[in-house]
């Protein structure tokens, strides 16, 4: 399977159990069958991916803007990217970074279903319609929102946030307003349909998940983790591929709980987490809470990193941003890959690298690509400004003969 | 007691539990009986601590610039900092930032031992002059190399880095020059009647942390860990309060054994952290990476971290990055302090704030004081550009009633 060798030169998994993955669901090959990029792998076994989302609002709607961060993304070793835009031309943006961005492309269709119109209005055959469309244009992960139930939207009332999700909170304003399970739980089944034509890979939203530290594995989250275990069954007897959608603000000690209960609930669907942030206090440096929630997360078995910016609770990012969010990510996915999959060879090359005062090499082997120039004299050196002669290498070199 | 009164009011530990702690060595009172400042406890029970080294070099000689850089470190909520300078007058740097500078100020004395002198020369007496001199001076901890015996030293040339720690490398070369042991461990009694009579607090140096992952728990680290026990029972037999330096470089799945096995060799002496860094990768961001594994320390018990700037492993850091490290150390400890002792009331007035989109509170909750300087809009609307009028929790409000 021509698929399998693109994924096989990348991973640091046999042919075999590549296969097995992909046959159980525990790993998901993401690529729709209209795009001509390359496939990507994302579950157990391989390494841990990192998204980068992306996309216009109302108050920023510049496409150009947001390919540029695109680009910055993948240049900083984003794996996917999301586009997330809110702002007038939905089509155009997608269709834009459809056609130059040469990752997987993943998207939210319950925005484009509500942006612009009366919420109570819009009908299960208009979201099919979005999705459809969405899929038709080359879409090759989306984030559904099928799980969170009517019962669950008005428990989610006790939260100290209600519910934080975007799509979330739209499915809920829908079911609110006619007084009506949520369609795309009771349609799920033509939703497949067209999933399937299309080889989209299905990101089953998690619309409850806490967006506060103390609304952590509650009721709510792990009544719609049930109801994503069901849907998940459903999707995967249809041949719709399945990841899982997860927190979000997870204090330090429940985060390896949380993993460990998606993997038994869903059948080892892949794991795809937004963060979690582990303390909501870390305003304006939230890439940090999230890399360290995500690092603990990927250790644990989760599988795709959703990068969270300095900007997150803020605005929407910026160009500077997007690489900020994408290398903390980064660090977070390759420490914990290091750990699970046993890729430290660079690590490794690195240590021999900074034994050799070679910043040259260094510079290469670092996740940044960039940030040599941010250190233009260095590179040539051979000793740096933290301690100089001082430097306990250049000592030993000198005594331990 | 005094001394109890102030550290009490900080910390939510209770005046028998601290009682006990500090008399059984799993707390220490860090406060030099020559300085006027409010003294902090370090250990189990209390907050995690905070530290931010500064310092100069033969490169970059400035004192105002390393004062700038303690200030910032204390705005950003630095608990305690450390002066690690090479430059050209050490005496002068010390006593300005202990005038100055209202947190307890650790050194690492071997630095003044050997800078501007011909290594091999260098006596215990000279060694211990400097100790007395900067305890005099008010210096409320010391990192002192005590544990790196001369056996270690040889068995390190087997690592892919040697010796990481310049102070290490220091007490390395004056063995490998004189072919004899340590001095801070044969003379290690007269060390401690220094300390002992300025109420020093003893960081027990890690010289042979390692200086990379594929190094780290290795048998020179665990040798001097060993010996740091050893040294730990002398000391408190002596009344001389004891914390143990650690690693570092360290796998994330190393973490919690490495934090486990100092509390149980050093009879649950507080751990102070550095970093630890969880991959070699992250030049550039090692402020990331070294939360990352700082958090998840705290967790485990590690009670002090040292922090980790953008800058390491590149060159002395900027005052920027002195505020990035900071606050990136701040998270990690919060974090797991969140957990360790339910310091949660913030985060959930975080949460409240949110729900309220009330950016000012959350602003004046933010770890990072000075964030809401980068955004002089928000204070005062009710959106954010992330998302404008498809807010999650506008959505909910309009419809949620």
């Amino acid at each position: 399977m021509g698929m399998f060798s693109e994924i096989l030169k990348a991973e640091p998994i046999s042919r075999e159990k590549l296969g097995r993955g992909v046959r159980n669901g525990s790993i998901v090959v993401v690529k729709n069958s209209e795009r001509s990029i390359k496939p990507i792998a994302i579950g157990t076994g391989v390494k841990t991916k990192v998204n980068a989302n992306v996309g216009t609002s109302p108050k920023n709607d510049k496409v150009d803007l947001e390919l540029l961060k695109c680009f910055t993304a993948v240049e900083a070793g984003a794996d996917t990217v999301m586009d997330l835009s809110v702002g007038r031309d939905i089509d155009k943006v997608r269709k834009r970074i459809l056609r130059e961005v040469k990752v997987p492309v993943g998207t939210v269709p319950l925005y484009q279903m509500f942006v612009g119109r009366n919420c109570a209005d819009v009908t299960l055959d208009d979201m099919l319609d979005v999705v459809e469309k969405q899929a038709r244009d080359g879409v090759d992960f989306m984030t559904l929102h099928c799980g969170i139930t009517f019962d669950l939207v008005k428990k989610s009332r006790r939260r100290l946030i209600p519910i934080t999700s975007r799509g979330g909170s739209l499915i809920a304003a829908w079911m609110l307003s006619n007084n009506c399970e949520n369609p795309l739980y009771t349609g799920f089944d033509q939703l497949l349909e067209i999933l399937k034509e299309y080889d989209v890979v299905l990101s089953l939203g998690d619309a409850l998940r806490p967006g506060a530290t103390k609304d952590a594995s509650d009721e709510c989250q792990l009544g719609e983790l049930q109801n994503l275990g069901r849907l998940t069954k459903i999707a995967r007897k249809k041949g719709v591929q399945v990841i899982i959608e997860g927190p979000g603000h997870v204090p330090l000690d429940q985060i390896e709980m949380n993993v460990r209960l998606e993997k038994e609930i869903c059948g080892n669907a892949p794991f795809y987490v937004l963060g979690p942030l582990v303390t909501d206090l870390g305003v304006g440096h939230d890439h940090i809470t999230g890399a360290i929630g995500g690092a603990l997360a990927a250790l644990y078995g989760a599988d795709f990193l959703c990068y969270v910016t300095p900007s997150e609770h803020l605005g929407l990012p910026t160009v500077e941003d997007v690489r900020n969010g994408v290398i903390a990510s980064k660090i977070a996915g390759h420490a914990a890959d290091m750990v699970k999959l046993g890729t430290t060879k660079k690590d490794d090359e690195m240590s021999q690298a900074r034994k050799n005062l070679d910043w040259k090499k260094m510079f290469s082997l670092a996740l940044d690509k960039k940030i040599k120039d941010k250190y233009p004299d260095l590179e040539n050196k051979h000793e740096c400004t933290m301690c100089g002669k001082y430097c306990a290498l250049k000592i030993l070199e000198k005594y331990g003969k």
